[in-house]
């Protein structure tokens, strides 16, 4: 029986010549990143596993990106307690750079065939470049860091193919809003998602990582998608080692094939409270809203902002609503002065921070109020999730959203807006 | 008897051919400031006026600036509750535009003799171009917004003559910090600071708003800057209006005179924990910092950003050091992202957030946390003033903050470090 990308990956990393769907196997880490919210926990951890010595802590990445800047005095003491034990450990740690999942990326941690594991779910964005990652709890995390392995139950897999052309209002969140739309929140439970297809190639990079990066809402384990020569013009940009793609057997079993038609599919929103509770935007056209959020590791790169510069050239966004911008990391912010976004952004009336995880999560930089609808771009919009619980928050690609800040209300983007 | 530039604006205000002072005048008011910490108590105390109706709602600004972009659900609330009422009541709402007492000025709200009043303490800021402005609680605030005037007891004066041109390393920081080190931070308590003097020439108009800001630090009622040539051009750019210079008479009374040769006087720091605790930067450079924080009403001009970046530029921050700037306005932002500033600091390794308070009041955007020590450009070095209470803040120039980003101790800029 063939193996899909993600059993080939875990086979080499537990040294076997192949696994079985439902094996428990003892596999390899080769990174493990804890983020700001959950590091605090480390130490205690390993203490009570008696590690003095973690197995290789130059591997283990510490990304200060949720509470960044702190926002109040127990997160300024949290991210104390982090840097200060972070670094006993011999930790690397990173702060202030961007959000873990944007920088992880860029700043070259991330190979085809890697096998990361992250103490934050959307671990699973790596998967964009044909790495093994998933997101998990912070005694597994922990176990991973003092042992430099972890146990794994071999998980089997759901593939999306993608076919078509896209038209140019779509953007990787419209394709994988579309996926949860089709399998629900709890689809892909314990499964990879795999995606292939033609249609790849008309997906670019940033793309890739919107997709995989919100295969978690699916309650998926880990996401591979095929990798090509846009995934290898990338690699070969931030790369400084060889790499080698990873490649499903041609006979490998799939518990369910999805097919979505790029050319057919128009932009998608999910609306409250779950990101599969997904409709086309055009069937809540008009819908108020009192603030948009661009940013976050779902759609925070270079060519979002790119793509809601576009929208906004030149026009204003409307007066009742709030437009918070937050690039993913340091490197995009930099691009978006450099590529005149910065500008645009600011003579249309938006409002852009410094990088961080900010609202997504609802820790700072425009959390919202009671009854306040926020149209953001980020990757949940749970009860609570960007503030208060009477609040609403729909998902879209950051072309919608930058469409619907200049009108107020959710809104289909066509040219010439 | 003459008067000061203070008493002649009073005078004026409450139609008076003469003040003296001690006497409790009526006058009225140009222009109420309000910001989103007060602004939710003012519809209550309107009602229990029995105010339906406020006398020129046209001239009520409510300024979101502190909360903003909402760090907090409790935040979001009441952010939302001042949008609300103050949209009921007819005033003019501005919301993430920047800092109000950086916002007023350049958006043309203040001109010579004019009368402002504001609910926050800062708000002594626009007497740097010969307005009378006083920072009050929210009741008598509020009265203001009632009726168009209010009660003054009419207060006497320290003038404060600068003489001499000053190094190229003295901003108009060093200069208050020494007036308060000399006065104390009651020494001017409910008088007026008036600032005089051929040295003048020497401080440009954003040098002249951190004067005049800090002039509170001393328990000023309000401060009144002599205005000239710098004004005017200043002026000319901002206002719509004619203007005209307020003087003092020749024969006005001070109850004292204090002069500050600008040739001889050093970069100044104020140590923990109060602004007039004033010391030269030479009697404590090596002190160890966390934090370099640079921003606020009191410094972040443009020109303190450009001086901040000539000193940054091709350089590296101190990896011990985080350093958070925070542009005053939007206007202040786009210039430093139009001059190429924001792009010496990222690269830099500073963060940079959009315009808010931030953490000048211990909002957000880099709170310190338990023993952390912040050198910062702000007003205020009180105990737990930008997060806990066992935190440290050292208050200086961008000049010096920029400096001691690089070296991660507190260091006197030198041309070439």
């Amino acid at each position: 029986m063939g193996m899909t990308m993600t059993q080939k990956i875990l086979a080499k990393a537990c040294g076997m010549e192949s696994v079985k769907v439902g094996e428990i196997q003892e596999i390899d880490v080769d990174l493990v990143m804890v983020t700001d919210v959950m590091f605090p926990l480390v130490p205690d951890i390993l203490e009570s596993m008696n590690c003095k010595k973690p197995h290789s802590p130059e591997d283990v990445l510490v990304v200060i990106d949720h509470y960044a800047p702190a926002p109040n005095i127990s997160s300024a003491n949290q991210n104390k307690y982090t840097r200060e034990h972070a670094k006993r450990y011999g930790f690397n740690v990173i702060e202030n750079q961007g959000v873990c999942h944007t920088i992880l990326p860029d700043m070259g941690y991330v190979s085809p065939g890697s096998v990361i594991l992250g103490s934050d779910s959307h671990t699973v964005t790596y998967g964009a470049l044909g790495a093994f990652s998933s997101g998990l709890g912070t005694t597994d995390i922990t176990a991973a860091i003092a042992t430099g392995h972890l146990w794994m139950k071999i998980p089997s897999a759901i593939k999306v193919v993608l076919t078509g052309k896209p038209g140019d209002n779509i953007q990787g969140k419209d394709v994988i809003l579309n996926v949860l739309g089709q399998i629900s929140a709890e689809g892909a439970r314990y499964k990879s998602i795999e995606v292939v297809g033609e249609g790849l190639k008309h997906l670019g990079i940033d793309d890739r990582f919107t997709i995989a990066n919100m295969a978690i809402e699916g309650g998926a384990k880990n996401c591979v998608i095929e990798q090509d020569e846009i995934t290898r013009e990338y690699l070969e940009g931030v790369l400084k080692k060889d790499f080698k793609f990873v490649t499903a057997d041609d006979d490998a079993e799939y518990d369910e094939i999805i097919e979505v038609n790029l050319s057919e599919l128009t932009p998608q929103v999910a609306k409250p409270s779950s990101p599969d509770n997904v409709v086309p935007v055009s069937e809540i056209v008009g819908t108020k809203i009192d603030q948009v959020y661009i940013g976050s590791c779902t759609n925070g790169r270079i060519s979002d902002l790119r793509k809601a510069a576009k929208i906004l050239e030149g026009k204003k966004v409307h007066e009742d609503v709030r437009v918070f911008i937050t690039p993913g990391s340091q490197e995009v912010y930099m691009k978006a002065v450099e590529e005149g976004l910065m500008k645009i952004f600011i003579d249309a009336g938006a409002f852009v921070n410094g990088p961080s995880c900010g609202a997504c999560f609802g820790g700072h930089f425009g959390i919202i109020g009671d009854g306040e609808v926020c149209l953001s771009t980020t990757n949940r919009n749970f009860v609570g999730r960007m503030g208060s619980k009477k609040g609403l928050v729909y998902l879209s690609s950051p072309i919608t959203a930058a469409a619907s800040a200049l009108t107020g209300v959710i809104t289909e983007y066509q040219e010439g807006l």
